[in-house]
């Protein structure tokens, strides 16, 4: 009587989406994107090299990328209406939520929104990438009582951005992580916001919408919430010994320890937690202060060995954004702005070639029940 | 080298969860809701009879009802603020980004937001289920320079919502119609927004973000949107036979016809049209005008004969709430606002017993590609 199925939940193993934008390669242990191995990536370009790859389907030249750029530092500016939504947020408002309320409104500037062209979503992808990191550093200083920051033109993309998050300049070290930082970011296959922005998408919905439905998933402590998670584990302990007592306890306590595991890695090292490794060890060499890195060290040791599983990239990126002087609160929303591109091809990619999803159940309540009364 | 698997497109027959909540059994053409017909609860059971079931598991006694309806009366107030936010939204937005931004909005006044217990979540449903005909039908009427409307608590809730969206009270007739057509809307197994909402859930993100990406996946013309776009459709013909030209030129053009079809009914008609269908005759009886009746029945016939593909709910939705008196923008908020309680009961069900929902792909883009400069 029951349409009982083979189910697998949380869609593990299922095939969601045929995509020519990324693949986790498990076999070559390669993150593909486009075709270019993001890890390789990340070494020789930037994060607008990265923009352009997803967007455009190809590298740029050195033109193009300048060309983006300047795009980009024209979309910069906010309408001042959304501050004013942000202001009217009840101040214990979670950064999240205040970033998911500013891109929502956002949607009511676009002219021609219910077009799904391929070209009118480009446009509003370099709209938005433009807009992201304004509204993502502003509503986080709006909500604590801080006065928005004004985007600074004369810096580079990945520069300014810094700058909105920390109210500083970077260094040229600052600069190079926090851009890196970016890119590992930037796109990773079909993780829980990207498919919550394909499943939106595919009812024909707006590219706006998607994206706030991404930011709400982004912001669970399962998915993007965990570098933040990440952080306040670390601060929580003051020396290397404490730190593998408390993660210790929590595996005795059967909790989930932040920063660790990955649904395709299973029990392999995320490649790109290996690169914000890296760029921790550097951070520190400046600093002469080797304290995070060794508690992060003795916290990969110690779960590999009670539970061989292995960090992924929120578990570097959040001792690498504390070292960069980011406010905790913003990791998840640098990570939400950073996704915005690859979230932007997909919903592309689902507009242009679309069917609706919609599942199906194994149902398992009660049956044949009367209320005739 | 690829990862090659067999892939359905839109996750067409994939099982995505469990649920005790509903099923549309195909083989029984019934739409089981926590044990019992849809249909046959339309004809005996009011919109809150329904809450109570979705949420509390059984149908309540009368007095639950009146508790449940006491209680979400001292919930229709919205806090001033989130009138005030969506008085600084651009006057072109569009009613379901309104209503989105606002449900957003609304996250910050939760002061235990990253509780997801039952207990909480429950809570919140029925805050939720009080405050979303308020925004609905505020929302709407600021976007449009009207002054928002006050609840009347004198009124039946579905009454009370009747008025807001209509500016008048309903008559018995018209007050038993809209209600049966929030029953009928109620639940629905795992249509996109409430798959939406369970993916978004299950990353241990909070009912408002959900909520707030089912709001952006209703708005699809794939999906809820279709009722308004019937509406405008019927509204586009003066008589029969230019409404059936109209379909005709629209089959001729390859152009999908809205509110028709369905991924799980196929080629049958969906039984709350029906529902709807017979309500329309109500309407039309009570007014002793049948042209829309007839124009519908009309587009019914040609569908059948052309295409072989039968209404959906939304197409007799639409023109009982054009009948009603209720503007075409708010068709897909009112859908939203009868689904919350759906919504609610997936969300609440997916925390309780959650896996992070995560798919893969098929990778069909390029490989091997090397950046080195
Ligand atoms: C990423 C994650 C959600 C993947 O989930 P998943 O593919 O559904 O994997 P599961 O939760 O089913 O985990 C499989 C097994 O490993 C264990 N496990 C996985 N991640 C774990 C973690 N971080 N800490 C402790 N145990 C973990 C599970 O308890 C489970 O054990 P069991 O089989 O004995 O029950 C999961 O690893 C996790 O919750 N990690 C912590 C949050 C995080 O860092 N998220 C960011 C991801 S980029
Ligand atoms: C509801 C709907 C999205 C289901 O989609 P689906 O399960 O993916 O079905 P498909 O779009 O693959 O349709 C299957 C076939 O029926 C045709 N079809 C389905 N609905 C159609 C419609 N409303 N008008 C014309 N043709 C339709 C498709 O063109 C397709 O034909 P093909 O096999 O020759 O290409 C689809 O029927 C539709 O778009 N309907 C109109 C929108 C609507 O009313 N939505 C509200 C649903 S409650």
């Amino acid at each position: 009587m029951k349409a009982e199925k083979n189910f697998s939940p949380g869609l593990d193993g299922i095939v969601a989406a045929e995509t020519s934008i990324s693949f986790l390669d498990t076999v070559q242990s390669e993150i593909v994107i486009r075709g270019y191995d993001l890890i390789e990536l990340s070494k020789t370009n930037t994060y607008l090299d990265i923009v352009h790859l997803l967007l455009e389907g190809v590298l740029p030249t050195e033109e193009e990328k300048r060309k983006i750029e300047d795009e980009l530092k024209t979309e910069y500016e906010v309408p001042q209406e959304i501050f004013n939504i942000l202001h009217l947020l009840p101040q214990q408002t979670h950064p999240m939520d205040g970033l998911r309320t500013g891109i929502s409104a956002l949607a009511g500037y676009d002219n021609d929104i219910d077009n799904c062209s391929v070209e009118m979503n480009k446009n509003r992808a370099y709209k938005l990438l433009g807009k992201v990191p304004t509204i993502v550093a502003n509503s986080y200083r709006i909500l604590n009582n801080q006065q928005p920051l004004t985007p600074l033109q004369d810096l580079s993309y990945s520069a300014n951005f810094f700058y909105l998050v920390t109210g500083k300049k970077p260094t040229p070290l600052e600069e190079k992580i926090f851009d890196t930082s970016l890119v590992l970011y930037s796109e990773h296959e079909m993780p829980n916001s990207t498919f919550t922005a394909r499943v939106i998408a595919s009812t024909r919905s707006d590219l706006y919408g998607a994206l706030t439905g991404a930011v709400a998933s982004l912001k669970g402590n399962l998915h993007g919430g965990a570098n933040e998670a990440v952080m306040y584990m670390l601060l929580e302990a003051k020396t290397v010994a404490e730190f593998e007592e408390l993660i210790e306890t929590k595996i005795y306590k059967k909790e989930k320890i932040m920063g660790f595991g990955h649904r395709v890695y299973m029990k392999k090292m995320d490649p790109r937690a290996l690169m914000m490794k890296e760029a921790l060890k550097q951070l520190c060499d400046q600093k002469g202060d080797y304290l995070l890195y060794e508690m992060c060290e003795a916290g990969e040791r110690v779960m590999e060995r009670e539970k061989g599983i292995y960090p992924n990239l929120d578990y570097y990126a959040a001792p690498v954004y504390w070292m960069l002087g980011i406010p905790i609160p913003l990791y998840t929303p640098i990570f939400l702005s950073s996704r915005t591109v690859g979230l932007c091809a997909h919903v592309m990619e689902q507009h242009a070639n679309n069917r609706i999803f919609r599942p199906r159940v194994n149902y398992i309540g009660e049956r044949n029940l009367t209320s005739k009364q």
